[in-house]
């Protein structure tokens, strides 16, 4: 279920470690840990590294095609510039999936729909402080996003964004969406726990859950072993989402 | 108070003429009709024209210095993101203001405020069909973005996105937020009423609107004189609104 998440840090990178060189041995050295890659758009666009963001993605699609790429780019526009984000993410950068953000409505959605054979993951209830602002107000919009996502899964290419920092809003989403997929940001850094998600939030069927790390991952060390590093960390973070299944599969016999 | 969006679409530009050779003649057709220019974001990414983006902006602020560039990127994430997309807008592209999510909260919105030199433009009511499906609930969510951005203008660099196509919640927020400058989309194709905008929307002290209009100047002609007709085009918009000040004037006498 881990998905690592690749958010560049210019003074956080190895030294003499270009972002692209960086993040293609991150992902060499996690690639067999893992179900998905997430590229966070801010950290290229911030530095002027689209190439370099389009590249790793296509290094990624070359040598791990079975691995999908997760753009987080949490786009939300006016359907007619919704479109120009879609042809973006999936045209321009070849990803399999995009983050969208709901805060336009349905309409806002529809261009990145169009396009039957990739993702498009919603956010509901996103793992930061302020999150419950907007997101859980009234009946929860964090729940009307879940029901219509449900709604509007005709192709079977519809996730949603559900912070690990909220388990019980995570369940609450569960509920409303059945086996569809969860992109799951917040454990590491942001205090998440796994064994309280996998909990809250694995599918009817098992599994649907992606759970994301980023920065635990990416700078375990600053130094030349920061690959090795890396790995180590996402291993740790496999043994922990094995373990909270082993202990959820024997508590429930 | 008109402000040209700068949208540019591959399959629109004159022929022989590039992104940035477009948007530079629209800039200068425009610039003595304008309160500001507005490029928006997915159209130069879709194309992966960041470098042009980036010389449309720096010939702006060259040309004309005393014009602010909106960047209409719609950013939102957590604290740690937001703070690249800050970097983005405010330092790479050298941005003077940038138009922000609100849906993932208050924190989110932080890192751009840290910059009290440029302006953060909250998305409040936004123009699409689609808009009422969140903003709408409730306390309308689009009331309580208002008064938040009421609350957080500590230094005056605050802004709303409210559109053209509903003037009865454009007037609710002018009564939330006194002077607070609005910028309005959806006047021209999406077929806002400019004199329903401002009567709904002049500030307390008058004026407090940015009209913005992307395609309806940008295409209107798609021959060789489309920078002529842009511009013929921007003077009706302008006489427009002017015309309607002088009716409300006329009416409040």
């Amino acid at each position: 279920m881990l998905c690592v998440g690749l958010d560049p840090l210019p003074d956080r990178l190895p030294k003499g470690i270009s972002v692209a060189q960086f993040c293609i041995d991150i992902v060499d050295a996690t690639a067999d840990l893992v179900c998905a890659f997430k590229p966070q758009f801010a950290h290229f666009g911030a530095l002027g590294a689209e190439q370099e963001l389009a590249e790793i993605i296509g290094y990624i699609h070359a040598s791990y095609p079975d691995i999908p790429v997760i753009l987080d780019a949490k786009r939300g526009d006016v359907p007619s510039t919704a479109e120009r984000y879609a042809v973006e993410a999936f045209e321009r950068y070849e990803a399999d999936a995009v983050t969208v953000n709901p805060y336009l409505g349905m309409d806002s959605i529809e261009p990145f729909l169009a396009y039957s054979d990739r993702g498009v993951i919603l956010l509901a209830r996103t793992s930061n402080a302020g999150a419950g602002w907007l997101q859980d107000e009234g009946e929860p919009v964090f729940l009307r996003v879940a029901k219509a996502a449900a709604d509007m899964n005709r192709s079977g290419n519809v996730a949603l964004v559900a912070g690990a920092t909220h388990p019980e809003e995570l369940a609450r989403i569960r509920g409303e969406v059945g086996d569809m997929p969860l992109l799951v940001p917040g454990v590491g850094s942001q205090g998440g726990d796994v064994a309280k998600v996998l909990a809250a939030g694995l599918a009817p069927k098992g599994n649907g859950l992606i759970i994301n790390s980023s920065r635990g991952i990416l700078y375990a060390s600053d130094l030349a072993d920061y690959a090795e590093a890396a790995r180590s960390a996402a291993e740790d973070v496999v043994r922990t989402i094995r373990r909270a299944v082993t202990g959820l599969n024997s508590s429930a016999s």
